[in-house]
């Protein structure tokens, strides 16, 4: 598969599309997922035009660990959950939905009773709600 | 929770207990799971005693990010699935079930109806099988 350019997270690193920020830098950016499975659902992408983690340069390698660690830290400080899933998906049979590499930061409090994305979007002003209780202890 | 020098993988790192290996070096570790959700099922863990992300040093970091791209390669090309999944759980209710740092790295064919680590243990001699498939292509 060719990486598609009109991808929705490609839009959102070129400020085409909205989202509500996390933590961003010249190699990586974090936002709120906007089907969150739970609140608290942050989502990280490398700046970097690839689909899956098979063919990442190395140079976004300890970016993408510290910005995991970072945003897994204040999750589990924000919300208290039991648990912090991080979850990476290549390929639409793995559950991948959008063909820019990204991972899961999600946390969990209901077990091992997992559920893919809600199906319905939650709006920009609950977002900035979740994201601010986060980026409190980035 | 302090982390317990006598969980599985800590005695697997420093050779207490086997495990059938697909890659190592001074900072990481990856085996075959014992309990494979599917054929291919690998782990990888730092050598580090850590039971979680939260407090991992930053050298470990390019090393994890290194092995996870080259194992999940090596998967796709030995198993040609659909997707390959790669997870990290944080926490017991997070699904996490060794305490001690690890990721899965997991083919996956079947969807997104995704099933946590089988019941029944299987036997080196089939692990052996499986790790071959994979070291071919690391």
């Amino acid at each position: 598969m060719t990486y598609n350019k009109e991808n929705i997270f490609a839009k959102i690193i070129k400020g085409k599309a909205d989202c509500v920020k996390i933590l961003e830098n010249d190699y990586i950016l974090s936002f709120m997922d906007v089907m969150p499975q739970t609140p608290g659902h942050t989502l990280l992408i490398p700046k970097y035009d690839t689909e899956d983690i098979f063919n990442l340069p190395e140079e976004y390698f300890t970016f993408l660990m510290d910005a995991k660690k970072r945003i897994a830290r204040a999750i589990k400080k924000a919300y208290e959950p039991t648990g912090v899933m991080i979850m990476q998906l290549n390929g639409k049979e793995a559950g991948q939905t959008v063909f820019h590499l990204h991972f899961h930061i999600i946390p969990r409090k209901d077990g091992l009773n997992y559920k893919f994305h809600s199906s319905d979007p939650v709006n920009f002003n609950e977002l900035e709600k979740e994201a601010e209780k986060i980026k409190k202890w980035l």
